[in-house]
């Protein structure tokens, strides 16, 4: 799916142009294809595009992608060439630019030597920009968001009468992720994780063949991406009636998700959100069994910035987008995990996946 | 799916090792995931691995997959490193190279930057050196891509009742990709492309709402990933009775493909076997609709070298598996593509897609 161009786009590019001037550049080349989409509206596998601190920036595409470019950003210069990058670099010292910034997270040391050789004009590093305007989202990327996770929340619905004892993990997966297209995502936002039973204990089990059982908790990592925005949600759900240890733990874990979400507001400490979710965690006795951070960024990709984990610095700000997902993995056993997005704001977090968090026994 | 180490891992890197001897570096760091997997295989998300001209080779990954690395290349030094690469450098650097290779098409600027700061040795690009080895596969990876088309096959013949008029293209996609993975798949290679009427005219159309008619020619371009290796193959049907024009197309396709096939020996420049294909299109009048090259390379990734056009240089050898598949686009009516993956061998090519290439009327 591409968007159409509103103000969005244009408006970015503008952030983008006032970071540029700062750092004393005539212009940076954005070679990271999201970074790309994100300023223009263009979804393509070869794309470049060329910020001047002043003055209208220009798009370069290859063939493929040229009627696509005219639709989605129709008021912007397109070249048309295959190699986008050395054309907008020769662009660039046309233009006069004394400097040339560029995204060396994303240039590998071959290209970089392409464009060098392609123009003479000096290239310099201009850290990662467009990823620091990409954390705070406009409402239209919210709007975006909230529809993928809408889709979430209506593919769990409807596959719940298919989560019982008998079927397989993978075919669990599946099913979530045919519900997620039927309803009108692209496609799921990463690879589905369905983890029963001792499986539950791997944070990132892949589905396979092993079959439901009574007596298993299941957990469910998915989510749908729409309009080039990822969901993140995860539920575990128990088969059959839980026994104590079960219950336990997953009002363990609920009750430090909740204390996270709470503590995400507009200023905090992103290690301080962390925090929230595993002090409970920690004092409960399994502190060393929540192994990864909180949660992170979600929007054009699935994980982006803010990470979020005890070792993390920065701060939330309105409208940044991320989930909060702590969990608890007991080898040999089993493990629960409990994740929403949600968007941080002034008046509190907006949750954004809203399916029931009420401990299923299915 | 892990593959377990047989000796093919360890033949991969002597035989690396001696490409590095003759280029005259101590030891090249591979960062390229693919590549590292190639080597070693293991499929992570963070590792690196250091292979000296001489004397055994040593792995990094993080704590997340240092059992995985155990169980699947047992004999191998590992280093449980989050910076793998950063670690190998400084390996390196204390082993006494005087100069490490690495891949200048994979390191960014960025990461080049951070492994120049952690150790005192120069870094020098050594080309597309893995690249270049995984070019020719060894049987082990030959039956791997073999059992992938095995599946794509299969998947076909299943979904075959469910091509028919009134169901959706992004139906039909989704129908092939979920019996893939009921045959064993771990996924789709790539992104099912089911092109039907005129959509068939796009070469990369991406499979939509549209429903199948009478009337319509479909093409149907998808394949199946297992242990890692990546079919693909192309059919395209008929919705009810084909029009004369659309039974010419798809008999001249069908030359054109045969003959390229044909002209797939070990030896044979990759343009003339382009050429086999393109001359009876050309000679047909539809030379301009046969918008790209006739195929690439397979394995561990969907495409690899050799790329296949008539403008690309190399020859093909034995087993090197290629795909050959042209095509030609008639905007606002429709297309024909018929592809198969299949192997050079000097006796012949070996067909590893064998579905049928009658023009099946459904």
């Amino acid at each position: 799916m591409q968007e159409t161009q509103g103000d969005g786009h244009a408006a970015r590019r503008r952030r983008l142009a006032a970071l540029v001037a700062d750092a004393g550049a005539g212009a940076v080349l954005v070679t990271r294809l999201v970074n790309v989409r994100y300023l223009t509206g263009l979804d393509s596998s070869n794309a470049a595009l060329l910020v001047p601190a002043d003055g209208p920036a220009v798009l370069a595409t290859d063939g493929r992608y040229a009627g696509m470019a005219a639709e989605v950003c129709p008021e912007m210069e397109t070249l048309v060439e295959r190699r986008a990058a050395e054309a907008l670099t020769t662009r660039a010292a046309a233009s006069g630019h004394r400097v040339l910034g560029f995204e060396a997270h994303d240039l590998t040391v071959e290209r970089h030597a392409a464009l060098a050789e392609a123009a003479d004009i000096p290239l310099r590093p201009l850290g990662h920009l467009v990823e620091d305007l990409r954390r705070v989202k406009d409402e239209e990327e919210i709007g975006l968001l909230r529809e993928a996770c809408a889709i979430t929340d209506r593919a769990f619905e409807a596959v719940l009468p298919e989560i019982r004892a008998g079927v397989t993990e993978r075919a669990v997966a599946i099913a979530l992720e045919r519900a997620m297209v039927d309803f009108g995502a692209e496609g799921p936002a990463f690879d589905s994780i369905v983890a029963s039973g001792p499986n539950g204990a791997v944070p990132h089990h892949h589905p396979g063949g092993r079959e439901l059982q009574r007596g298993d908790l299941v957990t469910l990592d998915f989510g749908a991406r729409y309009g080039g925005y990822h969901a993140d949600m995860t539920r575990t759900v128990a088969i059959g009636e839980p026994a104590g240890w079960q219950r336990d733990l997953y009002a363990l874990v609920l009750r430090a998700q909740l204390a996270s979400i709470a503590a995400a507001r507009p200023g905090a400490e992103t290690r301080d959100v962390d925090a929230a979710a595993r002090g409970p965690i920690t004092d409960a006795g399994h502190g060393d069994a929540f192994t990864h951070g909180l949660g992170h960024g979600v929007g054009l990709e699935i994980h982006e910035a803010p990470l979020m984990g005890y070792d993390r610095t920065g701060k939330l700000m309105d409208r940044v987008p991320i989930t909060a997902e702590p969990g608890v993995y007991l080898a040999g056993r089993g493990g629960v995990r409990i994740e929403d997005t949600l968007v941080v704001r002034p008046g509190g977090p907006e949750l954004l996946t809203t399916t029931t968090k009420d401990l299923l026994v299915l």
